[in-house]
Formats: structure tokens, sequence, C-alpha cells
């Protein structure tokens, strides 16, 4: 998953260079026929025989880098130490902080945050523990966890390593919504273990956010979480997928004038996100939805090795249609990807009904690029930033959680994920609604607060909102 | 524990006021009547038939706060439905919060701080674990982890109730010393479940601060957290109170010209905190320490219910002085009291040696007051902040952790614990040392600096320091 150079970028080279034997003329020579251009030069430390220096270099093309790592290296007397590009740089010391919201300036400060004046607070909790959800960070805090075992495309890259990626959710969670998110990485892989321990670390939190844990100790750890904890517990790479994805295809039925309900919904890769957003489908009201992993679809009355493709089998694919996806995809208005790169052909395509809506979610490679797709569909949605109708996580989960944090929910009902589901599709206007534009930008400022509403609106329908509503 | 108002405060009421009924002016009259000074006034919700409204109040008393509330309860047509004073207020909402570090503003930004970009950050730390300590929030964040169990002196009051206190905490690592700490507070009581918990949830962090957490469990829990885990595990409560009462004895003595080694030393309270005072006297080379409890000095040879105990008996009291605490004070050169409130008599006090030093650490209310201790005692030093001598843990946990987080140190030895001691006493110059001013205030801004530089010098001669020193 290397990262293609957009344009140019920055990297930091850090340079020893012996004082007697290289000259910084020299190196600035070869940095340059190297295809670099240096920005910026500072001088780190230096000894008797030695001068460190960061060297910012800006560069067009990532391959570059290597080329001048390499020259730099053959240079008598320099040995380069580090080379750090504009993402490490922005990863050095993590991308979270936790700040005081007050300054203690004086001494009465400290007695009223501190002791002895802090004893009060803990004592009204303690007469009435409902007060937390005011009086502590319980009230605006979730907890951003995994396990690491499915981390992005990666895989089981373990605790340490999926640091980052729930960092980076922290502060999208931060940014668009002012939920404060904390990542807890555990260091275990076991369902048992890690329920245990997010249930003992709950009472910091006014949420859980379930994220990049592998199928299937997925569904188990988030049902028994459901039941066990008085927080609601949401799996993002289920249900945040599941809601997105239900916006894009409210927005994409309206342009082939088709109703969900009459659809027939090819569903390909039947793990945890594929099972989501069946689920919320059914709810939606979508009847004929089919699933399809390796072996072909899935059908009622057959045995599966997971106990999640017999229910799937029983719930779905009402005609008990069989075969490979180039059979079953025959008529389906709405294909949905979840699976792998390029697995939906151009002649499967061929096969569906008018106006065919197409969302090819895998990531980074989708089952079927937009231009392959091109004058064969009506709408083509992806999971990519770099295509029209990106299908991404965070329209959802910062308005949820502010949402549920708001009006104190218990859980997330599934009319609450209808509710973000509509809320995200009404962004996109009727006026503004096209092929290219069935969902909102990532950046759209209004997403999350729309969310919010609808998902409180419905929070409190659902009787799961613990805050006392204020109607005056 | 009630906090007594010093001087005037603002207090804030929520009345429903029924639009036919009431007026505000008869409640401002009856607020003045009681002895209230309105300060400002909020509507805050409004109906057809009532009007909500928040009242700031300024009191000089808090009981005029149960006074004002009683007179409008009983105005017609007034509900008191809260009452909230600024220390409430402060609390409202937590007192920390989790921000990002930069604003994500582009789509560029985004793909650096999250997918695809975070990607090669992961596949760095995963290639390369202890990258983890560079490129993530454990570079500088802690835990400051509790069940609850020994909150203040208000004893078992679990973990929702003692939030305040750890976010507290976290408030002044962060401004103290730009430690990012995050309050955990554990739903479990058990030795075992806190062990697990606390492994489990580790890869997030650069260190662990354990606190509150009541004897003899904290002994076990600290020391299997310590060998089983390769980050700092340090229980404040025990040993930053060692640090801080070393630091002003080191000062102490200097007064009363003797040596600390050559000083009979009487400690009144042999739990966590005795116990860890203790070890680090003998560390600094006290040679002769007798530890007292409810049945008397503790004597080698004796059985003892706490395995604590028993050690505490074999490795202290060298001449076997047995009695009550009236009767091994005599002749004493430093009392040391870590117990309850009254528990040291002036007649005990009269028993020491010349140039007694007394430190009453007991909270809220030492084991002697200054006013009863004076013209008995050269040196005397409380645990509260309205006496001077404020031997305050404050003085050390920001910068121990600080200066543990900056070298990347594995463990807290007692070198290091030693080291900060030595550094805090050393904040106060040979000019500055009187009898009412042995220990630097908790707003000096050099403290956790030194402390610091102490430590991290302490980590490396230790061996326990991970990162590489960069002397040039």
């Amino acid at each position: 998953m290397a990262v293609p150079a957009t344009g140019s970028t920055n990297i930091v080279l850090r340079l020893e260079m012996d004082k007697e034997t290289s000259t910084f003329g020299r190196i600035a020579t070869a940095i340059g026929e190297a295809g670099g251009d240096i920005v910026a030069v500072d001088v780190s430390g230096t000894s008797k025989t030695s001068t460190i220096r960061d060297v910012t270099v800006n560069i067009t093309d990532t391959q570059r880098k290597e080329l001048i790592v390499s020259v730099l290296n053959k240079s008598p007397g320099v040995k380069v130490l580090q080379v750090s590009d504009q993402t490490f740089l922005m990863h050095l010391g993590g991308k979270i902080e936790v700040t005081p919201k007050m300054t203690i300036k004086t001494r009465d400060d400290l007695s009223r945050v501190y002791t002895p004046g802090v004893a009060n607070i803990c004592m009204a909790i303690h007469e009435s523990p409902k007060r937390a959800h005011s009086l502590t960070i319980k009230r605006n805090t979730i907890a951003v966890v995994s396990d690491g075992t499915a981390v992005l495309g990666l895989g089981n890259i373990g605790p340490l390593a999926a640091m980052p990626v729930m960092e980076g959710k922290a502060m999208l969670f931060k940014q668009l919504a002012g939920v404060d998110a904390f990542p807890i990485c555990l260091d275990t892989q076991d369902t048992e273990e890690i329920i245990a321990t997010i249930k003992r670390i709950a009472p910091t939190f006014g949420g859980i956010n379930l994220e990049d844990i592998s199928s299937p100790r997925c569904f188990e750890i988030e049902r028994r979480l459901i039941e066990e904890l008085d927080i609601p517990v949401f799996h993002d790479d289920q249900h945040g997928t599941a809601v997105v994805l239900l916006a894009g295809l409210i927005n994409a039925v309206k342009l082939a004038d088709k109703q969900l309900a009459d659809c027939k919904v090819v569903l390909c890769g039947v793990g945890a996100a594929g099972i989501a957003c069946t689920k919320i489908l059914l709810a939606a009201g979508v009847r004929n939805i089919i699933g399809v992993d390796r072996d072909g679809a899935l059908v009622a009355g057959n045995s599966y090795e997971h106990e999640a493709w017999s229910w799937y089998a029983e719930h779905t694919n009402p005609n008990r249609e069989q075969g490979k996806l180039s059979e079953v995809i025959a008529g389906a208005d709405i294909f949905i990807g979840v699976s792998g790169p390029g697995v939906l052909k151009a002649d499967d395509v061929r096969k569906m009904a008018k106006d065919a809506i197409v969302f090819a979610m895998a990531n980074p490679t989708p089952e079927i690029t937009p231009e392959e797709a091109e004058g064969l569909v009506r709408v083509i949605a992806t999971g990519r930033s770099d295509y029209p109708n990106q299908i991404n996580n965070v329209l959802c989960f910062p308005g949820l959680f502010r949402g549920v944090l708001d009006c104190r929910a218990s859980r997330v009902t599934e009319e609450m994920k209808l509710a973000a589901a509509h809320a995200i599709a009404a962004v996109v206007t009727e006026d503004e609604l096209n092929e290219y534009y069935i969902i909102p930008s990532i950046f759209n400022p209004n997403v999350a607060d729309r969310v919010k509403e609808a998902v409180i609106e419905a929070a409190y329908a659902s009787g799961v909102a613990r805050r006392r509503e204020r109607k005056l």
C-alpha cells in the first residue's frame, strides 16, 4: 500500500557529516543532481569531528527519495541517519493530545479542580452515579477500541501498529463533531478478554467505537458488549459502512426512478460489513437481496461453516437463486461490492437491469473501476476519494456519536442508523442531485450536525435516550 | 469533607417560575434578604406557563446556600430545579479534552493522517514495534488508573466517583509538565482483573500512574505490573508521597544541623504510603526508623497479619524498641505521620530530641497542628496548603513522568526516586531555606524541569533509559 506522491512533497534527511572529508556544497550538488530541491537546513547537533544536519528536500516523485539517499550514502564522509517524509513528520509524537479545559492559575482554582474541593464532586457522583454523565468526561468522551486484527487492508498487524489509525479517527471525531475520542489498542485478540477489558474500562466513557476487529469475532464482541454495558457500542466497520451505503443508495435510486423495495440487490462479500449492509437494507424495506461469496450465492437450506452465513441465507434471497455472481447478477438493479479488486466484470454489468447502480466499495481497488463501468451504469460509487461518490464512514461516525452523547443514549438502535442514513442523503438537495453527486463530501460542514439531529430524534423515539428532553 | 467557603463564591440557581403566580422582583428580594447578591440572570427556557431562569448569586458563606434555597422553595410559583456552585460548574462536561495537534484542512492532509497514507506509518511500526514510542501518542501519554477503592480520604467510592480526581490529576500533568495523561477508572476491584486489564490496554501508553488503589492490593498490583510490562508503573500514593517527604526532610535536617543517617525516625501509620516513605528513607541512608501502628511499634520477631508488616518489622527498628507512640517517640529526631488526625500530642513532641522535626501529613487534619506544635519543634510540615511546608505529590509526579517519557525509561528505579527528591529539595536555595520554607511551592515553575533532568540522568545511570542519548 505505497502511497503515490501526488505532486510534490518534502522529505527530511538527517545527515551526519564528517567535518574533514565532507562539504555541504558537495552534498547540495549531489541532492540537486538526483532531482531534489533543498528547502531548509537545520543543524541539529555538532561534535569535534562531525555535524548533524536536518536537510529538508522537496521532491516531485517519491522514487527520487531512494535515489537521493543512495547518492548521499556514496558521498565521502556522509552518513544518512534517517529519512522522514511529511507523513512521518506529521506522526511524530502522535496526532492527538489530552488538554485541560482551563488553566489552573491560583491555589483557589487548584482547590476546586483537585483536592480538597473535588471531593464534593466525587461524593455527588457517589450518591447518584448518573451524575457522572454530566460531571465527568463521560459526558463527551468515547473510546476507539481495536485489537489490531483487521487494520485497513493491512490485516492482523497488532495493537501498536493500529494506533495511528485510531489516532486519526480520534482527530476526525473532534474536528467534525467535537467528540473527545481516545484510542485504546488492546494487547489481546481473545474474544472473552476483549469483552472483559472493555467492560472494565467503560466507566470513563460515554460510548465505545469498535474498530478494525476481524470477523467473525467482531459479531460476538459487539453483541455481548451491547447486552452487558449501558453505553452505546458501535462497530464502525460494520454499521458505519452500512449507514453511508444506504445514504448513497437512497439518492441513487431517485436518479434511476426506482423504489428500494422493488429492487433486486446483489451483494458481493458476505463479511462483517456485507452483513451489516444487508441488515440495514432489509430494515430500509429491501426485499430481494442476494449475498454472494466465494462459492456463489447463499441459499436457504444449504449448510455453511459460519453461523452468520446460515443466518444470512435464511433471511435473504427469497427466490432461492443459485449460482455464481455472473449468474445471479442477471436483472439486478443494484450491485454492492464489499469484497475485492476486479470482482465485477463489464459483462456482468451488461446483464444488470436498465439504469444499473453499482457500489464498488473494495479498497483501495474497487470491484470495477468507474472507467470500466462507464456507459454501462446509471450511477457508480466507490470507497475512493479520487472518484466521485465516495462512500466513506467519516460521513456517519462523528455525527452519530455526537447525537448519542448529547441525548445520553444507552444504545444505537436500527432506527437511529436509518435516521442517520436519511440525514446524510438529505444533505444533497434535489437540485444538486446528479449521477456524480449522490453523497455529500466528507468536508461538508452540515453533515455531522444533520446526522446528530436525526440520531437524537430517533433515540427519543426508540426510547433509548436517557437525558430529559428539554421541550419548552 | 465539606469544603469551607474561603471568602465569597458564586452559586447558580436554576429556577422554574410560574408566569402567573411568581415575579422576579419578589424572588430577587427573597434572595437578597437571605444574604445572596444576584450577579447575573439568564433565561434558559420558556413555555406558555413558566420560565426557567439560571440565577447566579454571590454568597459569602456556604450556609447561605441552604437558606436561599429554602426561602425560594417557599415562594409561591417558584421551584428550585438545581443548585450549582463554582466547583460544580467547573466540572460540567469534565475537565479535560482530547484534541488533534493539527487541523485537517484538505483532502491531502486527510490522506496523510488517515487513510491511505497512515498505512505507511502502521507498517513502519509493524516492522519495528519500538517506533510506536516516536510515531504514536505512546511517546507522551500515560494512563492514570484507579479502581476507586481509596479515593482521597473518601474511601471506596467506586470508579465513576473517582473520575474527577483522575481528571484533575491529568490537568496537572499537562499544565506542569506537558504530559498527556488520560484517566482510566476500572469497574473491578479484583487484583488479578486489574492487572490483566492494565496489561491489555498498555500498548496505547508510555507509562502507568496507579492512583487511589487501596492497600494491601496496591502492592501486588504494582509489583506484578512492573515485572510484566515494559513501561514504567508508578503508584503515586506510595512513591510520590515518599519522594516529596524525602525532599522536605533533606532540607529540614540542614536547618537542624543533623545528618539523616544519624537521626532516630518514628513513622506513624504503616500503610502503603508509610511503607514507601520508609523504603526511600532506608535508601537515603536512614538507619534507625521505627514504624508505629495501632498496636504500637513494629518489632522483628513478632507475627503480623499482613506480610508487609512482617517485612517492615524485619527491616527497621534495629534496637527493637517496643511500646506505644508516646513511648518510642522519646529521643526521636524526626516524626513522620501518615496516619490520622491528632495522633501526635504536644506531650509526645516534648519527649523528642532537640530541634525536633515533625511531618504531620494526615489529610485534611494533621497528626498535630502547627499551632499546637509551635515552640516545641524546629520544623513542622503538613499536607495542607494553608500552612507553610506543604508536602504535596504534585511536586513529583509531573516532572518524574516527563523525565521517564523523554528518556523512554522501562521502569522507575530507586535511584530515580532519590534523584527526584534531591532535585525538589535543591530548588530551595541555601539563602531561601528557613523553618517556614523547606519545600518549593507547587506553583514554582522550576520544579518539574529540575525533577525531569534529575530523573533522566538517573535513568541512564540505572540502565533503564531506552532512548539513545544525544551527546554531541
